[in-house]
């Protein structure tokens, strides 16, 4: 993708603001909306234009960035009233970034398939700190070609980029990631207040544990998190809910069978109704240091 | 510990016997008892002596060691007739490596104590191959002086060694570990199955995440057996279930929620019902493939 080529950024929140800069940083004209106005004004200060609506972006854009919170989101901004559908010119791509549910992906490419417009998937992981390094991991959904094209995009906001394979692939694997990640982080906490309840210490747990097959990321991350009691996110606990519900909603129109994910949402959902939903899922122990009675520390 | 110390070996099957005769070269005077006769005879011709009870081992052996399938047979080998309780002199110490209930252990443990026997639980990782090649991961509860003058009889069985404090911690650390890894494969399963759904490839699917916050020695070392479709043990599921039954028990008595590993446990039960008891754990994701129709590949 040639940098003269004119960017719009739809979506100015924790990860759409540090996304965006980086865009900027990396020499790309850009066009940014958000639905709270304030939030452009920033970005406009360090040389962003500032839009009226999502059309408007689209308008005035070879590539429209996506990057809002959820599956209704992304139908509202792309494909609703003064959406990018209405001002997409043919030839532009739209790459949605968002974390949603792949379902909706593959709605919203169609639709813009018509208008002769290319849409990719690329929703990303490693969180607020990951977006302002420009170190994000991008897992991309969609033509491989269209992918090739904006590859230098994505390397300017992520450092692992990796191409999945067809519209709604990168969504997919997202959810596999939350999945697994959810489940993992309930093994290790079910497990260390089993073992704490009988005397055995987080760190001899860890020690004796991480070098086996029991070793895994979220054991590295997650143990020294219980250790000191510190569930400041990192990944919010509402956030997981959210990705296991398009997960849930992905699993039902696919038919699989999914008792794990469904599970570990409804430990989430009761950490959540418990007021910790803004608390790191790392803190999903808690919901078993409740049941239990006691700490794993 | 001296290697003139007489060692007493109670139970030669796929673990014991491997286990036995690392003992016999790493120069140790061996005692063995199994309850099938025939199976001591190996050991016999390379310089065991074969005995006719448990309690006929431990009137020889200064240490006795105890590898059997589960808590029942550790109650009879130790504690029931011509058990090594109604042998054992003063002074002698009893080391369990059999993966069992720690409820079981303590019970022994303490029935010893008034004899003046002292009891190690040493439970172990990593196999068949691991216990041939002498690197079996050993978790070690029990007086820590008593670790200590055993160290290297563990050394010349085990690759790592870890003293992880009171009698029964040995075995509640391997239920920790089983647990862990159980579910974090059922994970894996359920994730990878939604996504083969979705047309992603396991090897796709292990590219993207296998870097990232899912990643796990479980994921390194399972994805390969789904893609493979190699199901041989491995680990079987059989002896996981034993595994999450202990679990379960210790659970009651220490009054904490498992409501994963108890779900695990089902998925693991009904695959044992469909003749796929015998299969490594990694098949577990056969489970996910029966209920969604389908292959994780």
């Amino acid at each position: 993708m040639e940098k003269k080529h004119m960017v719009g950024f739809i979506g100015l929140g924790v990860m759409g603001k540090p996304m965006s800069k980086n865009l900027i940083k990396a020499g790309y004209p850009l066009v940014v909306y958000d639905l709270i106005g304030s939030k452009m004004s920033e970005l406009v200060s360090i040389g962003a234009e500032g839009a009226g609506s999502p059309k408007d972006v689209s308008k005035k854009c070879e590539i429209i960035i996506t990057m809002v919170p959820d599956s209704p989101e992304v139908e509202i901004a792309v494909l609703g009233e003064n959406g990018v559908i209405e001002g997409v010119k043919e030839g532009a791509i739209v790459i949605d970034m968002s974390s949603i549910n792949p379902f909706t992906t593959r709605k919203a490419g169609e639709a813009l398939a018509k208008k002769g417009v290319e849409m990719l998937d690329a929703p990303v992981s490693g969180g607020e700190e990951g977006a302002i390094k420009g170190e994000l991991a991008i897992m991309v959904g969609g033509k491989e070609e269209i992918f090739k094209k904006s590859l230098p995009l994505f390397k300017s906001m992520g450092k692992s980029i990796t191409y999945v394979g067809e519209l709604g692939g990168g969504e997919m694997m997202k959810l596999v990631n939350q999945l697994i990640v959810a489940v993992n982080i309930a093994a290790l906490s079910e497990a260390f207040m089993l073992g704490a309840k009988a005397g055995l210490s987080a760190q001899t747990m860890f020690q004796a544990l991480r070098g086996g097959l029991a070793g895994s990321k979220v054991m590295e991350t997650k143990v020294p998190r219980f250790v000191e009691r510190n569930f400041a996110p990192g990944f919010k606990i509402d956030l997981h809910i959210k990705d296991l519900k398009n997960a849930l909603t992905a699993a039902q129109e696919l038919k699989v069978p999914v008792p794990f994910a469904s599970l570990v949402g409804q430990v989430m959902l009761a950490l959540s109704n418990k007021g910790k939903g803004a608390n790191d899922h790392g803190g999903m122990v808690e919901f078993w240091e409740d049941i239990a009675g006691g700490k794993v520390k």
